[in-house]
């Protein structure tokens, strides 16, 4: 089987100039939107060029169909609101180019699906999340973004193009390709990350409240100042955390909001985001613990009172060891000692796939690990390693869960 | 010369029908509000029964004068959105019936001044400092506030009542009586606070810039992470202030923004409030030494770019000597042992007239240190304690600085 890689690079400069922000490369490409919508016309023009049968389900996610049962290969073109050309925009084209390829070879069958608002206008992986009945559409039409707008109404624009939710059955496994957004890759000078899981993630809110107070006559031995307790909180935290993380466990206070927020005023309350990522269960509940516990000491030694909301948990998601080792074998033949195996920081559609069927995922470099931002690069010979990759692996990748 | 307690308590209570908060003797009275102006209305009746003209400037700051050279005693009865019954209005009725008792007894001559705005609903203590020649007029027309009005549009409330700026020249001095807004005589037990001085406030805005990323494919070791770097400021010059504060200086972190501000992306900005206040010019400016100090290292350890706004300085207002000698003088008569020399932590309207006059202010205790707020409590006997140290130091206060 003979990829393209011109072709398969031409598209994908194509595709960037819907919603092109006109710095770099950057793209401005919210699900729903009208570049959104307009780039998701011309591929499936492309699509059709390839042969495969275009569909879109309630959502917005988008298919190109090959007949019978195939394995389905993609990701999305949907972008944040100041977002890279590559993203998800790079395992749609790669998905397209296998699928044609593969198709011009005679085979395998290859799918090809563009999953609607992975970014997560409206929530996180929408499109792929409903699809894999992890997010009832009811409730999710309820969902509003940042604008006041919700899920109902910003889905009703591609309401003309919408049939029924595609039937998982047709499909033996999932593969998507995306950038890393993160710097090892790029840092080690490696063209491949092979996905052993996606990481699980863990986030809360955690409120300090103390006392209010006049910040010119409260004599500092008086104080219970909310922002204090989440300084010390937070040194007292990185130092514990120490001792149960690994270089790759990450933790994150994002968001800070003291209450009331002026300069000559003693902060009242603290509250504050707290995220934790890791690929290990205990270890998340390990964090957890020392998190709670930290709190708990710093609220009783400054007299505050402390709050934690609901825990939302997204639990590791393990890649299919099958479709894994395609991609290993490939990867070792294409760019012998240029790939590692490696988690997944982020979220990705294939978190939610996996509950329907085998999943993987391959990464290539992010450029300074930049992601997220009109900057994002990937160099075009780690795009075309990547796209060779996968093209070696797809008999293996097809044939892993068939028959 | 014999104030009448009975007759000062209950105008004050009658005072705080006017906005009253209905939550404990808590009021809701903004300058220019319909409750503030429907209060001045009233004690311009109450004035002009003791004898007094009643005037108003063109701010709304009320006078109720004496004839001829005379002391200028009063406060503020403007609120916070959430004010106590006391905060200024206490200091305004104390000059009412001073000036009320003093009449009555033949001299000497006592007027009273309600300045306006002193809780800076446009500014701070906008009525005194535009009267003292520290804000011009046209300039402070354009200030707004949180709600868009700017003060040319709330002043136009009072249009019909203003007359010109009373000549400051009509006062030998001005005194203050205030509550206490801090802890220290409550705690102490002394009901008389004797004003050294009002310290000076140095204010500025503080921005680490470091690097936006994504919360989960971000490595720890690879963040340039605002919010640490603002957490480690925090940690560090509390250590370094030890060396250089007394116990009455006060430093405070009041406000934070973080940017982006979002659960899953490391800050990449952190802009926040640094707020300090001492008695002593030289320990201010050492203080600000070791905070730009402390800020320039943390930044340079942790690869961010450092920021500094210009630096708002009120100078410290030492109270008039023989003013204060006065006060004292008649604590020590009134309340031996019950009373103490101490700066004001607060700004005041004090601050201001003293540039054009002798200005001294006397503190009376705040029950838990609570002040703006509801809550805001003094034990009717300290009330009457504070009336009769001014009633007893009259004499001596109106001869300190006249022919």
């Amino acid at each position: 089987m003979q990829v393209n890689g011109e072709r398969f690079l031409k598209d994908l400069h194509d595709l960037r100039a819907f919603g092109a922000s006109g710095v770099g490369k950057g793209v401005v490409r919210p699900a729903y939107s009208e570049a959104d919508i307009n780039a998701r016309d011309w591929l499936a023009g492309r699509m059709r060029d390839a042969g495969l049968e275009v569909r879109y389900d309630p959502v917005g996610s988008q298919w190109g169909l090959a007949e019978g049962t195939s394995l389905l290969i993609g990701s999305h073109t949907d972008s944040q609101p100041e977002g890279g050309w590559l993203d998800g925009a790079l395992g749609v084209v790669m998905a397209l180019e296998l699928a044609r390829a593969a198709r011009e070879a005679g085979g395998p069958a290859v799918s090809v699906v563009n999953f609607q608002d992975e970014e997560g206008r409206f929530g996180v992986t929408t499109g792929s999340k409903i699809w894999a009945g992890q997010l009832p559409l009811d409730h999710a039409d309820t969902l509003i973004d940042s604008a006041g707008t919700d899920l109902a109404t910003a889905r009703a624009a591609m309401a003309h193009l919408a049939g029924d939710f595609i039937d998982p059955a047709r499909f033996s496994g999932f593969v998507e390709c995306h950038i890393e957004q993160g710097p090892w890759l790029h840092e080690s000078g490696e063209a491949i990350g092979a996905v052993t899981e996606i990481v699980g993630i863990r986030d809360m809110r955690i409120t300090f409240e103390g006392e209010q107070n006049h910040a010119g006559t409260t004599p500092m031995h008086r104080r219970r100042d909310a922002f204090q307790a989440l300084s010390n909180f937070n040194t007292a935290l990185n130092d514990r955390l120490r001792n149960v993380v690994t270089p790759e466990t990450v933790w994150t206070i994002g968001h800070v909001d003291l209450q009331p927020g002026a300069h000559s005023i003693v902060p009242g309350r603290a509250t504050f985001s707290m995220q934790w990522r890791d690929r290990d269960t205990d270890r998340l509940r390990r964090i957890e613990a020392v998190i709670r516990d930290t709190a708990t000491e710093v609220a009783e030694a400054q007299g505050m009172r402390l709050s934690f909301s609901e825990l939302l948990g997204l639990e590791p998601v393990a890649m299919d060891a099958g479709l894994r080792a395609a991609i290993v074998e490939a990867a070792q033949k294409v760019a012998p000692d240029g790939w590692r195996e490696m988690p997944s920081g982020a979220l990705h559609d294939a978190s939610n796939v996996a509950a329907l069927m085998p999943a993987a995922m391959m990464f290539v470099p992010s450029i300074g690990g930049i992601s997220h931002a009109f900057a994002e690069d990937t160099d075009e010979a780690d795009l075309l390693c990547g796209l060779d990759v996968l093209a070696a692996a797809l008999p293996a990748l097809a044939a892993a869960h068939t028959g």
